[in-house]
């Protein structure tokens, strides 16, 4: 590059948007900065033309949103042509030589990784040959190349000060991007980690293991949620410039690759603490910083990751979760790991439940030739394998032992239904079956077919990411967006109530429902998780997502104390729905969330600009939905509470 | 006829199925003797095996639904053949002249009637050219053309007998076809009416006018429902064989046309009787005899035909309500009539919020043009006429008297405003908007739309006429099928609960919804439709239907006593929920149906087919599922119970 600019005798500025940003107020929003300075470098049309135009623009865009906004974008611009700096090229650039550059890493990469997703992530895929794809007919893409993305676009990511942390591995389990981990290390793996790493003793049950946190500097976005989470006396974590962290890169290989995921040390099901010592098997994704989806999503891949099939309906999350070449769905050391599907807006559900039922009538097939085989003769330790794998067929938790104990069983057998058996490996271990979306698909879009299939009975599962609006496409209504919320197709407000998905299919009686909100309650997340995807029949979980969208006056680095406010001040609530109490005589229905204070819904409303916008723009109306919204509020928490009171 | 049979040397037989199948147990159901006749008669196989094939088939298709409907099918059979009576063809019927026959009632008939409906109608519709349909390049079809059809298919018809006659007007209330209805005579009247006509002096509200029952024998079906209805201690109606009644015809015709509908004299929405001196603007459809479904449409025509519009989803309700050449949608003496349209299953929905969209936007131009007309000083005339007209715009009751003095106020006027508001006098009415279907579309393929238009809170109604099944294709399972029914797709009984569908909607709090049964309480449903249509928000009525596939073993003729011992055996439930009773501080939701009878429920799933018929082919998961489809009916109506007992 440096070759190629000397050559061309190109014009080479350099501006700290980034600083500016911070400067100003603008927190990590550079464009106004680099638009300004664009149009004061190239001239294409007279400069105080472009400032007025500019200007003007940000008045029009950005005045119902306060004049504060206003003023700090009018600063942007004057920042942006002021503070350019140029860079002056030497000479001697252009004789440079250049020299193919291979990386360590590269090793580590597969043939795919280098001969597809290299190219197109240097924005050169339009080259690749057809025979780049060869094995690849059948469509499918391999698992977890975000791995080696290695994006390094935050600005400043965090720094684990050991000495602070009390390993409740918070900051892992409320991370986006799975860029922070825990680690449980032995004396060994300490011993050989690279120069400079920190560790401290484990506590309770991890006290055999060197503990440590981990960020892979190079994965961050720099969204400060972890920090924020961090509930350390004084904090843990802090955030620091990228430049300062890139050592980290190497100690997180390690970590990584060498000392690896032990979870069976605890069992990773049971503590909010425990699940994060589970490798996650969604990583790294394009999501934006700060996402208030991904954490859901991740958690569901620690807990159940290594035998998930995952239908995926349009929006946000199919986009974060499945764009060529990019798949942050990835394998551990088993190579188990997610599969993962995206088909459309509409038919998500469906899809979902034909994976299920493609899975069963494999899985019936196994049973039919087990049976035959003992019938006719099979020898003891194969009688015991499969009878020990019918009876366990269905238990998530003991599928991948008796999976196991059959291929162990069948090693040496040559029977035509053995190696039938064998040739169904996949199909061993029971699935654990996942339709994902937003409330786009599961409130509108896909609502008919969601119904459908939580109708029907079938062990799925259905996790709503609700951002209360069309995130994806930018910002649309849905059924989900409350009364009062700016959203496009409702610029002077929502006027109908926010759909309640959980009660309407509650009125099954058969299929688990829950409501969560990360934030609210970590520990209640992660009951609802287990519970849903252990429940024998359909089950559904509506997460309470913050989103960009929202525009968080506090920012997204603090979106999980957002969550907890809107469940404090009644926004939101969190409950769990489990038919399996019903049929133990109890209420089916229990209401996680306290008794909100009302007082606080204001002060909810007012957080965030999807509200408070309105109040620019539409005072009067503001003042009437807002109430009305309080009402609704209180009239749906009503309708719980009086679920809790007089049982089903 | 006669003379094509004679000059062809045609052999023409005959025989009384009717009289046959009656004799035999097997009611109206001829199929079987005919089908054996055919093979007697044709002998295109060995008469033998024609037999031997048909009893076999016999076994085969009706074994599982009780060993006395094969024996009667066998009979069937054996007495097809043995009763084909061969009619000797005179041979001077070759020499008949043939002659256009011009019945007196052609001269009644439109110009479409005569040249599109009646070739049609004979078969002849391929022949018809292009040109026939001059005017109907829109795709529109004139309404009423049931009219013409006469079908004369009903092996008896209803006789009044007007002594016993109480005046109850039932009969008319639960006639599928409306080919049943009360006439209101004056003096004059009656003494210009056909000879030999009865009436009785009318009571109370109609005490100055002669009161007659006239059954239209042409058009009637005769189903019976009128005659089981008939609460007078004597019966007032008494089925006669179609060949004696003949006369009524003209009667009918006298009735229909020249006396007419006296429906100012009471007020037709307050009560049931009063509602049946409304015409019908839905009749003699093609739907089956005792249709369970056509008595709630045509009710709702006659409380609101002259201002609906019908977005009718595909289904038994698109193929009776509209099969050209067949339009049961009529009009009144004004001309006014249901609008009436079919678009898709899975659109239907949208496509009446599209209208209800559509007349708004006509609605609002039209106030606009008023109001800007009063401010450019149209005479004080005008402006109290619009003044009215915009205060009571939305008052359904009010708004035909409002338009019509708009339309006098405006008749000598001849600004350009006056003329638009002329050109938009179809719109000035506040039309009542309808979406019509069975539990096909509402409760599975169209429910996603359903719901979000319900959701949009748009003044539309929804009339949902349950039948459990999918009954136009044949009776395949739907969401709407409870526990144990036998259908297609659920041979060995559904297994999965009925879907609540008035609970879910329900939980949007903004929605009218009503559950109604016209034979457990014919009060409530009338309640049920004026409140929902009345409610100035979304409305849904789900109204059980009986239908020919559910196999009702006392007859279709007994559609209403059916539902009856539904709603007493707590399978069914009445129930009413208003929001604006909540405005009122009052609980919306009125359980209108008693506690239960529940050891009726067994005699209920015992009176029906689809569920007996399970007992023949899986007896002990007929046992096992009738269990559950009661404690299904019980959780249910505890639901209710809860809603009732702690008020919203």
């Amino acid at each position: 590059m440096k070759k190629y600019i000397a050559e061309h005798n190109i014009n080479f500025y350099i501006i700290n948007a980034t600083k500016i940003a911070t400067e100003i107020g603008l927190g990590n929003r550079i464009n106004t900065i680099m638009q300004s300075a664009f149009f004061k470098i190239t001239q294409v049309i007279p400069f105080d033309l472009a400032v007025k135009e500019m200007k003007d623009f940000i008045v029009k865009s950005f005045s119902r949103k306060g004049e504060e906004i206003v003023n700090m974008n009018h600063a942007a611009v004057d920042k942006g042509a002021a503070h350019i700096h140029k860079v002056e090229v030497p000479r001697d650039w252009a004789e440079l030589v250049e020299e193919k550059q291979q990386k360590a890493e590269d090793n580590g990469k597969s043939e795919f990784i280098k001969s597809v997703v290299d190219p197109i992530n240097a924005l050169k895929g339009d080259s690749l040959p057809v025979s780049a794809f060869k094995g690849r007919e059948d469509g499918t893409f391999p698992q977890g190349t975000t791995e080696f993305e290695k994006r390094g676009i935050a600005v400043s990511v965090p720094r684990w000060i050991h000495e602070n942390c009390i390993q409740c591995n918070q900051c892992a389990y409320v991370c986006p991007h799975s860029c922070i981990r825990p680690f449980l290390l032995t004396d060994q793996e300490k011993k050989a980690a690279p120069e400079g790493t920190e560790t401290i003793k484990g506590k309770g049950a991890i006290k055999e293991f060197h503990f440590r946190i981990q960020v892979s500097p190079l994965d961050c976005t720099g969204c400060g949620n972890c920090v924020e989470i961090c509930p350390s006396k004084e904090k843990s974590l802090v955030l620091e410039p990228l430049g300062t962290q890139e050592q980290e890169h190497q100690r997180w290989q390690y970590m990584h690759k060498e000392v690896g995921y032990k979870q069976n040390v605890v069992d990773i099901k049971k503590t909010v603490k425990n699940s994060q010592f589970a490798q996650p098997l969604f990583e790294f994704s394009g999501a934006c910083g700060g996402c208030g989806e991904t954490p859901y999503v991740k958690l569901i891949t620690q807990l159940f990751g290594d035998r998930m099939m995952i239908a995926n309906a349009t929006g946000c999350s199919s986009i974060y979760g499945g764009s060529a070449p990019s798949t942050p769905y990835t394998v551990n050391e088993k190579g188990h790991g997610p599969t993962w599907a995206n088909s459309l807006f509409e038919d998500n559900a469906e899809y979902g439940y034909g994976m299920a039922l493609g899975v069963n009538a494999m899985r019936d097939r196994i049973q039919n030739r087990m049976e035959k085989a003992m019938e006719n003769g099979a020898d003891e330790k194969v009688k015991e394998a499969f009878t020990n794998w019918i009876q366990l067929k269905n238990n998530g938790d003991e599928t991948r032992k008796a999976s196991d104990k059959v291929m162990e069983a069948l090693k040496n057998v040559d029977a035509p239904w053995a190696k039938e058996i064998k040739d169904l490996k996949d199909y061993l271990v029971k699935k654990s079956v996942w339709m994902l979306g937003g409330d786009g698909w599961a409130y509108d879009i896909g609502f008919g077919g969601l119904d459908h299939v939580l109708a029907s009975g079938e062990d799925v599962n259905a996790l709503v990411m609700d951002t209360e609006v069309y995130s994806n496409t930018g910002g649309q209504a849905s059924k989900a967006t409350p009364v009062g919320a700016v959203a496009k197709f409702a610029a002077s407000g929502m006027k109908t109530r926010k759909k309640d998905l959980g009660r309407m299919i509650m009125t099954y009686g058969y299929v688990y429902v829950a409501q969560v909100a990360m934030g609210a309650s970590q520990n209640q997340l992660l009951k609802a998780m287990r519970e849903a995807e252990e429940y024998p029949g359909p089950s559904l979980v509506i997460a309470y997502s913050p989103c960009i969208n929202h525009g968080l006056k506090k920012g997204m680095a603090k979106m999980n104390e957002e969550q907890k406010l809107a469940v404090e001040a009644g926004y939101w609530q969190l409950y769990r729905y489990n038919p399996l109490l019903e049929k133990e005589g109890k209420n089916p229905f229990q209401l996680d969330s306290k008794e909100p204070d009302w007082d606080k819904f204001d002060d909810f409303i007012a957080s965030e600009i999807r509200y408070s916008s309105l109040t620019k723009s539409f005072p009067q109306e503001a003042d009437r939905l807002f109430k009305i919204a309080k009402e609704d509020a209180i009239w749906r928490y009503n309708a719980y509470k009086r679920m809790t009171d007089t049982p089903q």
